[in-house]
């Protein structure tokens, strides 16, 4: 393992298998457990660099399959690699393109040797192997990178989840084969749909391999709750205790706290900024949502006592004018605010299981949050999937 | 006239009519001439009031019309008025609305008395007078409020035109009468459409009543340019030389230069942020379309030298993409470029006519710019005229 570039595990909880740690990089230091918001496009939707840093945001995430599409790998690379193109000089992860060629891309064929699959965009036809995702990784010069897996979805029956895990399993050796670029991270994913069996093989095997750190994939994809925590913790637990494991999609503030108590230090997620622009807006209560007619003379902030540029300017009612005349500035309010939200929410974290007292901030969080119903929040991706689909977004 | 909330002229150019001065309010001086962008629904689109101040934006327009229908006068009010409600605390100025009604509204029935119309949002039924006009601005607390005015289209014949001038003198005095708050100045509106003479009876009639400025309306509605500065220049000349004088709705670069030089000290238009919505950015040497091909690798500021937080911070490429990619962060960096571009403009204006050197600088600059043509500026407000209706926005 390279130095710069590693892990220190730092506290772990009396009670939990919560744990901080510090991951290096050589865009600066990255304190777990952390949020990463989702830049798929080179951008975290509706907001500058200098907001994210106003947010206290550690690290971001990006997507390979989106930027190969456009602008293209080798524009990005042209123009000085990710991190200048859109000018952010902290971390960046980017995953490496499996997931979104099987929930976007209009797939063709899968072989051993890679993915034929056409763009959702344009429906371009293209080929991508693990050597040439790691390589466009490379190029576009993320601090963590992931390795190239085949993500099956949660409902796939256990003989295609197997085919699939063992396929991501020949990738990952594949992977870290071609990977060269030794300022750069490599992280595994760990497989395996919702079988037990099936992931504590995958943790195991994926574990044998000399990654960086370890990524917990397939996850979060529509299937229920409880499976998600019983699947994250069937595999943090086969882990190594001295290398950062990252929990992909993963991104409700409930979630978050609850895969943390299941030892997980990474996560990423598209769903506080999508939320956001829908106007739901996260407070330590619960997701309220501001287009609701209650908020249109409320001469409050969304969340009394928050420090964000949209709590500290606006009232609720001002965003909800702005929702209600769907204005541009709305999204960018609202996505500031949650996003400082997850943020705040982290840091709590951290310093909760510095102080060994996690499992008490766990529960008095979770007694005041008033979740989002497990139909509701199935409604709403399935409605966002629609909708992305229609868009080519 | 009220001594906080008055002007002062300071310089005059010796070769044109341009001239520069002092709008004094009670939020703050503003030197002219000043570019106001347009925040119709209390917000600048796609910027934060801190993205304004970086900018430099000494004034903004709001419209009475919008805020009417939405959120409501009574509720802006009730949050504190429009300052405290969109966090701007810089001075602003409100249209009184009757522009709005007579180009958005569904227009039912003009009389002496007001003007009855159905919302353009909902179809909902209003009724609005002079008198309610200016009681909806006092409310609103705007530094400088407009009288209430009937504003015939480019192509209206003249005894239609002669009416509704008759209408507007006639409202002007009601306007005059009703206003009350003596913080707040207060500008009558000359119209008289395209015909010279009476826009020369409107422009002596308005300047015979004690208003605080004089504003020319009904110009820039799609009538050819040069009739537009004909009309400019037949009313300035009768404009009483110690008020400030306001060309409504006029702000494309090369006329703001035309009607500087005609004697106009502020001006307002939505040009520079709607179209930088579209991808047109300005530049010393004209329009850039940055959704063009040709700045898919440019690594370079849209314009060198520029001093805005997007030219500082990304390339022309990066621009590109994020319209490309119909990012959300677009339309802001490309609004933040835009409307620097005007506040250098006028600031540069502004210190020609001090140095008196302002009619080397117009010609410098003109000879610089490529204008859009007519025909362009024409096709480009029709399909955003149809575009505005069709979304009821």
């Amino acid at each position: 393992m390279n130095e710069e570039i590693g892990f220190q595990l730092s506290n772990t909880c009396s009670s939990t298998r919560a744990r901080t740690g510090v991951i290096f990089t050589s865009h600066g230091n990255v304190s777990t457990p952390v949020f990463c918001p989702v830049g798929s496009q080179a951008t975290v939707k509706a907001l500058t660099p200098e907001d994210l840093i106003d947010i206290e945001v550690k690290m971001i995430l990006s997507n390979t399959y989106h930027l190969y599409l456009r602008p293209g790998i080798d524009t990005v690379k042209a123009l000085g690699g990710l991190h200048r193109f859109m000018s952010w000089d902290k971390p960046i992860l980017t995953d490496s393109g499996g997931y979104q060629i099987f929930s976007l891309a209009h797939l063709c064929k899968i072989t051993d040797e890679g993915v034929f699959f056409r763009s959702h965009l344009d429906g371009s036809e293209h080929f991508i192997t693990p050597e040439l995702a790691i390589k466009y990784e490379e190029d576009l010069g993320a601090d963590i990178i992931m390795a190239f897996d085949e993500c099956p979805s949660h409902d796939s029956g256990v003989e295609q989840v197997q085919q699939a895990t063992e396929r991501t399993h020949r990738w990952a050796e594949r992977c870290i084969n071609a990977h060269i670029k030794n300022k750069q991270a490599i992280y595994g994913i760990v497989q395996g749909g919702m079988f037990p069996l099936l992931r504590r093989q995958s943790a195991q095997f994926i574990s044998s391999l000399n990654f960086d750190g370890y990524a917990i994939g397939g996850l979060s994809l529509g299937e229920p709750k409880n499976i998600t925590l019983d699947m994250t913790e069937e595999t943090t637990q086969l882990l190594p205790v001295d290398k950062p494991r990252y929990l992909m999609g993963v991104g409700a503030p409930e979630d978050i706290l609850e895969c943390v108590a299941r030892g997980v230090d990474i996560f990423d997620s598209a769903l506080p900024t999508r939320v956001a622009r829908n106007g739901a807006v996260f407070t330590r209560t619960g997701r309220q949502n501001i287009t609701n007619a209650r908020f249109e003379r409320i001469d409050r902030a969304i969340e009394e006592g928050c420090d964000c540029y949209t709590c500290q300017h606006f009232s609720a009612a001002y965003l909800h004018h702005l929702f209600k005349s769907r204005e541009l500035l709305a999204y960018r309010l609202a996505t500031i605010h949650n996003l400082r939200f997850m943020m705040c929410l982290i840091d709590d974290i951290r310093l909760s299981i510095k102080q060994d007292r996690f499992a008490c901030f766990r529960s008095d969080f979770l007694n005041n949050y008033e979740t989002t119903s497990e139909e509701m929040r199935s409604q709403q991706k399935e409605k966002w999937l629609r909708a992305r689909r229609a868009t080519n977004m």
